[in-house]
Order: C-alpha cells, then structure tokens, then sequence
C-alpha cells in the first residue's frame, strides 16, 4: 500500500511492521518536499512518525479520539487522515491548516496552536465517555516542552487521582521545546533517558490475569491490588514521579522503533487508569540536516532539500522588527545591568537568543510557563531590577491573570514586548495577535505603545526601560520594518502619553496606531488625490490617549477615523470613541481594523486584502463613509 | 513581652520557645476575637501561627523577604509586623486590608489574593539578589490547595534546575484549599503525613562541614556532592518527586511545634539550592469548633466566640445569588444528565457544594486549576455534553488564553456562569470582578449576558443551557437578591442578544445591564420628578447588543447613557458607544460604571457610593450631563 491510498488511519490495521516502515518513509518524504516547497514545521512531524503509526494501529480511529498536543507536530497525522492529496496547500490561504482543527477534519478532535492544552481536553473527552457509558479511548500526545506549561501539570494533578478513569498521556520527549527545554521535569525527563534501559511489561498483565477463572473485565478489589503492585515492580526505578501522581508510568521507549512502541502502545491500552508512556523520539528524524540543527529546523521557509538552505529570497529586505528589538535591546542591557530580558520557551522567535549568547546572566528562558514568567518578572521588578518579558501578543493571553493581580495592581515596573501583535500569517487563528489592546486597555495602571516603524521601536525600548512609574507594554507586528535609518546609540526617550502629528489637513481626522501609521499615510496620500485632506497623527500611546492633542483636533476636524492592527472592540478605536464621547466631542468616527471574526491562516498579505486594510482599501472606505452624498446627508 | 509590643519580627530573635508560645496564644486571641467582632478569614490564619513565629525567628526581616501565597493565611504576619493596633480595623475601609500589599507594610513584600503566585515571586526576588549580589533569603509559604495551581508547578520546575539559588518553599499543609483538596499532588501528600515520621536532619551538616578545616563558605565541589548524598541519604523515601524535581526536601513537620519548626527552618537556611520543607498543619487550630468544620471556618461573618455560631442578623434577606444559582442548576441537572458542573476549588463560594451533594456523577472539582478547568470544558463540549464553569469574575481571568484558544476558537458550547461579578466589598482589588465584560466582549463567538435579578439569573440558567451554537457567559453579583419570586419550575429561555423595555420616557435612554438595571429603575424613578422621563432599557446581552431595539430608541431620544458593575474600559458601554457610532447614530453618551482605578476594600455599599452608583448620585450624574444649562450648551 502506498501513502496516498491511506484514507482512513484503519487501513493501517493488519500492516506488518515493513509495511508500516515503508509508509514511514512515504510519509517523511511527502513531509519534506511539501515543507521545503512551500515551508513549515519540519523537525516536530519528522520526530513523530512512528508514534503515529504504531500508535493508530492500535487504535479504532471511528471511535477513539487523539488529542495532538500543538498541531505542528501533527503533519504525519494530516497524511494519513484523508488529506494527502491537498497536503501541498498546508498553511496557505483557504489549505490545509497548519495545526489541527475541528472543521477540517473528524479526526482532529481539537484544535491548539498553544502548548499544553491536550491533557485537560483528553480528559475532558475520557470523562464525557465515562458519563455516557460510551467506550472509546481517550490519547493525549503531548512534549517534553509543552509538558511544563502549568495547566498541563494541573491536568495530570487531576488525572492522577481518578484511578478509574481511561487516559492515555503519550509524551513525545524529543529533549526540545523550539529551543533546548529549561527546567527540572526535562531535566527529570532527561536522567530516565540516560540511565534506564528500555522498560515496559513484557508480559500482558490482562492477559495473565485472565487465566483466573472467573475474572473477567473487572477484577476484585484484592486482584487490583495485586496488579497494581506487579506493575510497580515491573518498573521499579523509573517514572517514579510520575508513579506517585497516580499515572502507570511505561517507558522509555525508542520513538522510531514500531514494534516496540506497537507493543508497548497495545499494553498501556490494557490499563485501567490514567497511563503515560515516555517515547523517545528524535526531532527531524529521517533528514539529517534537521536532526543536526534541532533549533533551525523547527519551521522553516522555503529551501533546498540537498543542502538544507533557504531560497535565495529575490531582493534583501529590511530587518524583522524582532531582529531590531534584540540588538537594540543588547546594547540598552550592555549598558544597563539592571534589565532582566525574559522568554518562555521562545528564545529565536524574539530575537532573544542573540541576547542570550552576549548577556547570559540578564537572561532567563522559564520554559513554556508565561503565568510564571510574568509573575517572575514581578518580583525581579520588587528588588529593582527592570524585568522585560518579551512573549508574544497570543501567548501573553496565558498570563492574563499574572499582568492583572500580580504587576498591574501591585504598580510594579515590569515591560511586555509583544512581538508578533497583529496578523500572523500562516499560523492562523490561534496565533494572531489580535486581542492584547483590548485585554491590557482594561487593566488600570498600565501603558500601552505600539510603534509605526523600526526606529520608532527603539526609542519605545528605551522609554519602557526608562519608565518606571508601572507597568508598560509594547506591541509590534511579525515580519519586516519599512528599511527606514535605525540609530545604533543615543536614542532619546519618548514622553508618555503623547502622540505625534505627521500630515495636516482640514477635511478628516485620522488616528493610526502602531504599525498602521505607515498604511494611514498612505491612504491619507491617496484621499489627497481625489481633495480630501487629510491630518494624520502617530498615536503612539493607547493607553494614556493624547487627548490633549486628539479632542480639539476631532472638534474641529468633525470626521475621525481610527485604524489599527486588532480587534475593533475594546481596541484602539474603541478608546478613542470613549474619550470623544467622554469628553462630549460627538462627531461621526469610523474604526479601521479587524471585526469580530477569527483571521484564518494565509499570508499577512491576503489576510491584510481580505480585512479591507491595503492603504487603497482603506482610503475607499473613508471616502463611502464620510464624504459619499448619501451618507453625508445621514451622519450631518 | 507581649504581642502588643511588637513592632518589628525582629523582636522575636531571641525568644525562648516558652515566650514565643506564649505570643502564639495572644496571636490566637486577637485574631479570633478580631474575626469573631468583625469577620475575616479565621481558619487559615489560626493554622499558620507557630509556622509564622519559628520562621520569623530564624529570618532577618529587614533584609530577607516572606512571600505569602493567598494573603488569608497572613493575619499573624499583621500582628507582628506592626499592625496590631490597627487589626481591629481588618478589610473594613480605610482599614488594615485582608490579603498583603506591598503599599500597606514594608513586609508585605508581594500581594496576594489570589492562589499559586508565591513561588514565581519568591524565585524572582531571589533571582533579583543574586544579580545584585545581595545575600537575602527569600521565601514563599504557600498551601498545599496552592501548590496545585499550574503555576506554582512552572515555577517550580523553574526552580528545581537552579542548583545554586537560594530559595526556601515551605508548604503550609493543611490538606485544604477552602474546601478538601482533590487531585494527585495532595494525595501525595497525605501519603507521606501518614507513613512517613518526622524526618529532618538531626545535625546541622553545615556545621560539621565546618569541622574541616579551610572550608568555609564555599565547598569544593567533591565536598559538595558528598553533603548532596548525606542530604538525600537522610531523606531516603518521602519527598522524592520534590527530590526528583531539584528540591531539597525536608519534613513532614509538626507546623504547631516551635521547637521542631525552628530547627528545621535553620538547617534549610544552610543549603544551598532550592528546599522545599513541608509543614504539616492543622487549620483552624487552636479553636476547637473551626478544627472541627474547616470549611465553614475558612472565612467567617461576625459570630459569638463561645458558640461559633453567627450573629443573628436584624431581619431575614432574600437569597444570595450563589444560593438561586445552585438550586436552580440542581434542578435542571436532575432532568438533564448532560449537565456537568465544574468548579475550581470553590465549591462553597458557587454553592456547587449543595450540587455534588445531590449529583455527585455529574459535578467535578479540578482544585486550584483554572486554566484546565476551562479546557476540561471544552474536552466534554466536544463530546456533546453540557459543561458548565462556575468560577468567579476574579479567577477566570486565569483562564483567559483557554476561553479563547480553546473554546471560543472552536466554538464549543462551554457556559461560564461568573459570580462574583462587579464589586466584591472587603476582599478588595484582587478580588474585584471588574475586568470580564472587558475581557470576555473582545473574543469572537461569545455570548455575554447578566440578569437584573435573581428570577432572571434562573432564566438565563436556562438560556445558556439551552444554547448549544457556541460558547456563553453569564455574570452575576456577590450578595443577595432582590426577593422576587422564583419559579419552582417551568422556566422559558430568553432570546439570544433580545433587550427588554422597562420604562419609556421621551428625554434621556438609560441603558442598564445585569445588576445596575434595578439602580437604574430607580435613578429614572428620581429624574422623573424632576421631570425627566427616561426610557429604561434591561439589555441582558452585552454581546451580542439588541440593536435593533436600542439604535432606534437613541437615534430618536438623542441621549445615551449606560449603566455597569464593572470596569467602563472596553465594557457595556463601550459597546454601546461602539455600536452607536459604527451605525452614524452621533448622540451624546455618558457611560456610567468604574472607572480606570483600583477599587479599594470596603463594604459594597460604601465602594457604590464612592464610586457614585447610588440612584440618587446616578441621577444626580445625568442631569449634570444632560440637564444643566451650561453643559446642554456644550453638547447640543
């Protein structure tokens, strides 16, 4: 049987371990020309799969249900689950998505783009199975990384005390998150690696224990009892902590040998109770560039098989705003001892890993633990220090509780940069950053900045170093700057709260906010064309607005627009309509930005087109709703 | 020396363990006789005595930090660091507040209201003194309920693979949250308070380090490793996942035996690394009637000391909130065996005891875990069951990046039933559940809705149950109904995003949503003799807004206002103000509700008034804004 005949994972039943090989190898080749054609994540899929494969050859695929712990470990899934033949569209516009998702597919049972989510989602699916008296078993697939998120240990908390309920916790321990994993359950995870052999019940307990007369699906309490306490011998040294947390523990197990893991997988199935089994596996197995630079390799853009290397891209582009955040950051914490640069679990993504390399002692990695980074960060903030957590705008989400209870009413000096605020491209739904401005905005006590170019981003660093009368946060998009001079010294803070005026003009108002300056103008240039003229200001500051500058300019002006990168309500725009109304300014205004819809996965640039946020989009739309005939009349 | 001359901890070096017994009982009788006159939290704080005084003893408090999970469990700190004249004044306005705060004492190193923080902080603080090169102890005393919340867990993983931070957990094990603790890690716990005898290590190895000679401080690194093995040969069987996870653990200890405490904190100060020492206590000790009923003393309104029992109150009151929530939940839960209530460790405080006492099968307690209380949710939607999450306005900011990534994302039909919702009286800002219109509006796919009564709540019970398109939150107030009759039975839904028309008037549209549509009433009731009639709007949703009904009656009214318990960022009437200028309705609004400050402990009724919600202060607002000559000159 050849891959792409696999439409359902059943067909997998009865293969012999060659054939399962030979779809392995089908399946890392597909993996490869795809990612390498059109990019991706590579080293997480690679790593995974004959977990896959032996772990749905064990499985009835109709009913049971795998839970894959952020889908970009999920590629192998995606192949054999009916979407071989569309598989080349993954992560583009109206494609494949690039994680799981309920509505593509019945066998993504649930959707994460976030770590650490499947053990509490499996369990949630164990537990309605127990209630309804259904059968079916419930698989969580989770790594070593994603393992040291906070809920997931709440999950296993809870878990490890139904000692009756069916779950099944696969840990994929490939040693990495993106980067190298931090922290001592890897660590933990690490020693079981090195020290102990391969170990899991030869022999089915079940099975032994159906020779018993009479004892059939249940056993007695005393029969329990004794089961129980083979199992504990039978794997005497490792999994322990795992073992006190209610959890059989089997393992560890080679990730890249089927037959072990087929065996192993069938005998966890035969467990009463919530199991896990420590696989092994290597991230970007199979191609050796990958397995040489884990890091690298987790995702990657276009490139050359043979050589591992990226495209030549047809023209140099500017610097990424996360590139300009980490060297002006070096160079700020060069001269300033004081700053504590912080990430979970993100260390390339922010650019911090170059910080990581010239100032290791002002860095900390907590892991994938953003609740604790930013409490963390609270208490750097007490003793003086100037804390910087640099997580993105979706994964800040998790610390939502953490920005409000522990630095915002506390007024601590603790500065968020959000990188990736904004539409992110192929990563869809779950990664945009679409909802801080609105989440933050409601927090007292704290400020909120957004930069419209890359130079204007270093002088935010140094006036949120600088600021230390509470909480600040900035918030900058993925991708590239406009090319525009960067300073490499002397960059002089801005005043908070005060926005900056960049064009005049007398027939409409409008606010950009951060990485909507530069499209403002724009359309601002375009309006101009057609006699409307426009004054532009560079809020700079949602939070405190400049009203000092924008109120009597709205008066006046009598039209306001407002345009940003995020969700319209409670964003920017939102603040601006309060303050006018606030301030008895009632004027017409229109909200540029993204509605109440989820942004699905595709490139920043359809994405941008689809929201009407091209700046000609933008110009069409200010000139229907502010100076067509039929609409003047209405909002006069 | 007697309590009352304690100004400073400090004062306690050098007591003999028959005096600090001595201040043991003067703390029991100030704090249940403070409690006992004016409410507080009793059980927490009366379990922590002997722990608070031995560690005390053995810290230098100007110089090292305490870190208090949960600040309940603090009122001995209160009493020896300076405010025992004041206590009497505990969560009353302008008083000595119930939890920590860093702007009330200069040892109250981190506020704290909510669970889990101690440690991040703690580690922070540590951290801090390391790069400082300061050599100040920092330690967090956090409860075993505590030590289940995610992030507690993520730091310390953090901590564990910092061999060389000096950071000193001590678990507070009362084998409680507010109600008995659930989940693996307690039962972990328990097993070792009951198998294992009291462990530590009898000598003080640095001392006979000391012994050898020209080691001082700082160990060789062999020398090192041999003390490791003496300290792990001295612990051979409990403690081993905190062991396994890089802790240095030390106990069980008796946590009412000075002496023993004492002595164990000692010998942790010497190690290097985190310790975790696990102190066994009993809440309520010392007060025989709260050993005996440890929920129902958690936390206590006013009673006679003698009995235990409440002072009667002057007249009776119509049913909480909580109380109409619980009965009516059981009751379409016994016709719906879909139906699974979830809360997170606060069974008592959502009247979900009452509920698993009747419906065992179909209640779940995840403990202090919020985050995987929101997913477990989404894990039994997917399976097509009715989950419902009862947790506070407060705790499910904890949940934030759940609510989005894994359930509105999905659109998975979770009900989040909010108490607590709006101004919560003396458990102060960490407590306020201001933030959840705010918070909650900015997600797509979201239904929000709050009722105005308790007759309503039941309705809207019904409504959300019902409703199976998508997630739905509901929101309601602490504290009591307004008597009206309840249905026993036979309740109707109402329609999704419908409003209903209280009053009509012809000069100013009062919009009031969940619990200020009663202030409102009356507020219209007080303009309407000054001769001001006001159309009164319930709108029940604030997403989605009825639009249909309320940008008619502006348009046609030409004066807004809206009417909120929680914050006016980003709120109800935000959207409100939202919707009437995307729809071209130009009318002056004035938004009624909180504003961008903390709102301070004190009683409900006195925030109301400070905050200006009275009827009357609401009437007063609306004919300033609306009424006056000069400012109807202003906004005509």
């Amino acid at each position: 049987m050849h891959l792409s005949e696999i439409k359902h994972p059943n067909q997998l039943h009865g293969l012999s371990i060659r054939q399962l090989e030979q779809i392995a190898r089908q399946i890392r080749e597909k993996h490869l020309q795809t990612v390498a054609t059109s990019g991706g994540h590579l080293g997480p899929g690679l790593g995974v799969v004959e977990l896959t494969l032996a772990l749905y050859q064990t499985l009835d695929l109709d009913r049971d249900k795998v839970i894959w712990d952020v889908g970009h470990q999920a590629y192998p899934h995606k192949l054999i689950t009916g979407r071989y033949d569309r598989f080349h569209t993954i992560r583009q516009k109206d494609g494949v998505a690039g994680y799981l998702k309920r509505c593509e597919s019945k066998f993504d049972h649930f959707g994460a783009g976030h770590a650490s989510t499947s053990i509490s989602a499996a369990l949630g699916m164990a537990l309605a199975g127990e209630l309804n008296g259904e059968n079916f078993k419930s698989v969580a697939v989770i790594g070593d990384g994603a393992l040291t998120g906070g809920m997931a240990l709440e999950a296993i908390n809870h878990a490890g005390h139904l000692p009756k309920t069916k779950l099944l916790v696969v840990l994929n321990d490939n040693e990495m998150s993106i980067s190298p994993n931090v922290g001592a359950i890897p660590r933990y995870l690490n020693k079981m690696r090195l020290s102990a052999p391969v170990q899991f019940l030869k022999d089915n307990l079940e099975e032994q224990f159906k020779h018993i007369p009479f004892v059939g699906d249940s056993l007695t309490p005393e029969l329990e009892r004794v089961k129980e306490g083979m199992k504990r011998l039978a794997v005497p040294k490792v999994g322990a902590v795992f073992e006190e947390l209610g959890f059989t523990y089997m393992g560890p197990v080679d990730g890249h040998n089927l037959e072990e893991l087929i065996n192993t997988f069938k005998q966890a199935h035969t467990i009463t109770g919530p199991v896990l089994v420590h696989v092994v596996t290597v991230k970007g197995k199979g191609y050796a560039i990958a397995e040489q630079d884990q890091v690298g390799y987790h995702a990657q853009s276009p490139f050359n098989l043979a050589t591992g290397k990226p495209n030549p891209s047809s023209k140099p582009k500017p610097p990424s705003y996360s590139k300009v955040f980490a060297e002006t950051l070096i160079k700020l914490a060069e001269e300033n001892p004081k700053i504590v640069a912080i990430t979970a679990a993100m260390a390339t993504g922010t650019g911090l890993d170059k910080f990581q390399a010239k100032l290791p002692k002002q860095y900390i990695d907590v892991g994938i633990a953003e609740q604790h980074a930013v409490t963390l960060a609270a208490g750097l903030a007490c003793e003086g220090m100037r804390p910087l957590a640099a997580i993105y705008s979706t994964f800040l989400q998790r610390g939502f509780d953490q920005i409000i209870h522990d630095v915002c009413i506390q007024k601590l000096p603790v500065f968020f940069c959000m990188d990736r605020a904004g539409i992110v491209g192929a990563d869809g739904p779950t990664h945009q950053g679409m909802y801080d401005i609105a989440y933050l905005r409601c927090i007292p006590n704290i400020v909120l900045m957004a930069p419209k170019d890359e130079a204007e981003l270093q002088q935010m660093l140094v006036t949120g170093i600088e600021y230390t009368d509470g909480p600040i946060a900035l918030r900058y998009p993925r991708g590239n700057g406009y090319g525009v001079p960067l300073m490499e010294e002397g960059w002089e803070t801005l005043p908070i709260g005060k926005a900056e005026i960049l064009r005049q003009g007398d027939d409409v108002l409008m606010l950009g906010y951060g990485s909507m300056v530069y499209p403002t103008m724009q359309a601002a240039e375009l309006l101009s064309e057609h006699g409307i003229e426009a004054t532009v200001v560079n809020a700079r500051f949602a939070k405190p607005l400049d009203t000092e500058l924008i109120l009597p300019l709205a008066q006046k002006i009598g039209k306001v627009v407002t345009l940003e990168e995020g969700c319209l309500i409670g964003g920017f725009g939102s603040a601006i309509a309060e303050s006018l109304l606030d301030n008895n300014v009632v004027v017409p205004l229109q909200r540029i930005g993204v509605p109440d819809i989820l942004v699905d996965h595709a490139t920043p640039e359809e994405s941008i087109v689809a929201l009407g946020l091209t700046p000609a989009q933008i110009a069409a739309r200010i000139r229907t709703a502010f100076f067509s005939q039929q609409l003047s009349a209405v909002s006069s």
